[in-house]
């Protein structure tokens, strides 16, 4: 069951592979080789093309394979010998001259010492091919999704219900990952953005020795990993005093820039405008350099990946496509308001997965 | 002060620049950045070379540059440029022409992406150089260590204190993390391995969904990070009834494999040469095809940086590493035992840093 879809998932890039006119493309970047095969361990790749498919590991894995990925056919490496000479090896005895690697995820010294070991093989550079099939998920992806929302939901009800004046950002980000997993996440989906009043205006701010009682609003960047290596990510704002005028202002045109982009997400949209429809709310509400990042980005078994909202993408939305939109104010030494949500593009339209309540 | 510290530390690379016949090395992996500046964001790289030193950046960390490295030359990017735009221009401006980059953590992608926009520029793979200064701690280096094993070691206590039978291998993974981040920690050094009986006998298993109480033992292999970003390692295992005496027969050779390792270990004496003390133990004991890995590494800003024991290191030890010593038994289907500490390198020998008791 669960291989009969990782294969049809490698069906489609073997389509991919043939039309980038490659005999063989080596998938190591370790979410892909788990998008095509269901394995979950790392330090292996999946050698894939029309005329043969096998995944490279080492012995440590060689049961976990076996358990993961029933009917793949497995060459398994032994300490004995380098994992660069037995890759080699491997490709060289396969005959095919044109193999394509990740080169975005694969260092210059890893392809030189490849290149080294395989004389009369061609290895070229091919980036996104896995990552394209991934931007669409199926159901089985979109439940896992909905389960990771889920996680990170039920563990910011915990954070909620022990927040305490003197409570430092980091100490509420160890409670939030600790709520999440005990509910059965793996882990956090990143470090947990938590801002204090003025932190809250750093995009990229990590949870740190504020207390939360320093200001009357805190920022919260969260998300959960659920047992398949789903992510989740979201964002609200919690007043934890009388809201301050500005900050209820700032909410309110993020309210609209939200709702603005929501009403523009159907599929055959372009990317950009969803994020233009947004950002012009913002803009007229006199906020635009206010918000210096895209609207958001896909989620899934990584937590950015393809497609984007952004004013440079190039992506047009597709039934199925799962992506955060999450416009933002931030007003240097005062803080920042972002409201972010997991949306999933449906065959008219949208529907938002995640449910946390907007308000302040 | 902290900044004099970093100011030494680059003093030596831009020797190990010249020596490399490069104008300008390219440092742009996260913990090399952090060694030799103090800054602890990230997508951020140092140029560095005899005649000219600047930090390359981005303006969401323009304030925390100026907090944690004061007095260092920075070049701040807006977001209406692209970062290899921006860095290409600085160093075609600079007019050097032999430009080393780190090759082991840089992938073709980006190297490819940033030859085009340097035309005129040699790009060279340059690998190891920062590594080879970190090998050897100084005295805050070192204090940081102690602090990270400090932090795994009350975790542990506190878990020790927590473990009912009922509990799953990943229940206890998060209430160790959990445990160490109440003291301090900014979080686990990697996420812990607990192995509950014959998956023990995994050395890359992860926690997963046995209870303690299945088996009449558990290996936990576990670590901290404290806030400057240095890590701890250290392996027990606990044995939650009867002690069976197979186990008890691996313990004690294990034990002894252990002693003979920092029995030999001094300045001056190649890694190899420790690995091969302690392996040596455990082929006479007749487990040797059960030893499947390498001594130690090293530890410090990364949980496995250099240099290494093993049978194929090449290091020699110096005063200030500090190493893992890791031997270990796998008996598949059984069980595995596994004791590692973690060992400063000193003028005459050794320190055995951790200190949680040896015994089952």
């Amino acid at each position: 069951m669960a291989s009969d879809r990782h294969q049809a998932r490698r069906s489609r890039l073997i389509s991919a592979v043939k039309k980038a006119q490659l005999d063989l493309l080596i998938v190591s970047h370790p979410p892909n080789v788990t998008y095509l095969t269901g394995f979950t361990g790392d330090a292996s790749c999946l050698l894939i093309g029309p005329k043969k498919t096998v995944m490279v590991s080492d012995s440590r894995f060689e049961t976990q394979l076996a358990d993961e990925c029933p009917g793949l056919s497995v060459e398994i490496r032994t300490a004995k010998t380098q994992s660069a000479d037995f890759l080699a090896a491997i490709l060289k005895k396969s005959g095919f001259s044109r193999i394509g690697f990740e080169s975005a995820y694969t260092t210059v010294t890893t392809r030189d010492d490849l290149a080294e070991k395989t004389a009369g093989v061609t290895l070229t550079p091919a980036a996104g091919l896995v990552e394209e099939l991934r931007q669409v998920k199926d159901s089985e992806e979109i439940a896992a999704i909905r389960s990771a929302i889920f996680l990170a939901e039920r563990g910011y009800a915990v954070l909620r219900s022990l927040l305490l004046p003197e409570m430092t950002e980091r100490e509420a980000a160890h409670e939030l990952e600790h709520a999440m997993r005990r509910f059965g996440a793996l882990r956090a989906a990143f470090e947990p953005i938590i801002g204090v009043g003025p932190q809250s205006a750093l995009p990229h701010y990590r949870a740190g020795l504020r207390q939360l009682g320093e200001a009357p609003f805190v920022l919260i960047d969260w998300g959960a990993v659920e047992p398949g290596g789903y992510h989740s990510d979201l964002t609200r704002v919690i007043a934890t005093s009388k809201i301050p005028p500005k900050l209820d202002k700032l909410h309110r045109v993020v309210m609209n820039a939200r709702q603005a982009a929501l009403d523009a997400i159907r599929p055959g949209v372009a990317c950009q405008q969803v994020d233009a429809a947004a950002r012009k709310v913002i803009e007229d509400a006199g906020f635009g350099k206010y918000f210096g990042h895209g609207l958001g980005h896909g989620i899934g078994l990584e937590i950015h990946e393809s497609s984007r909202f952004s004013p440079l993408s190039k992506d047009v939305l597709q039934p199925g496509m799962v992506l955060t939109v999450e416009p933002g104010i931030y007003l240097p030494g005062f803080g920042g308001v972002r409201l972010e949500d997991d949306i999933l593009v449906t065959r008219d339209g949208y529907e938002v997965m995640s449910s946390v309540p907007l308000e302040l």
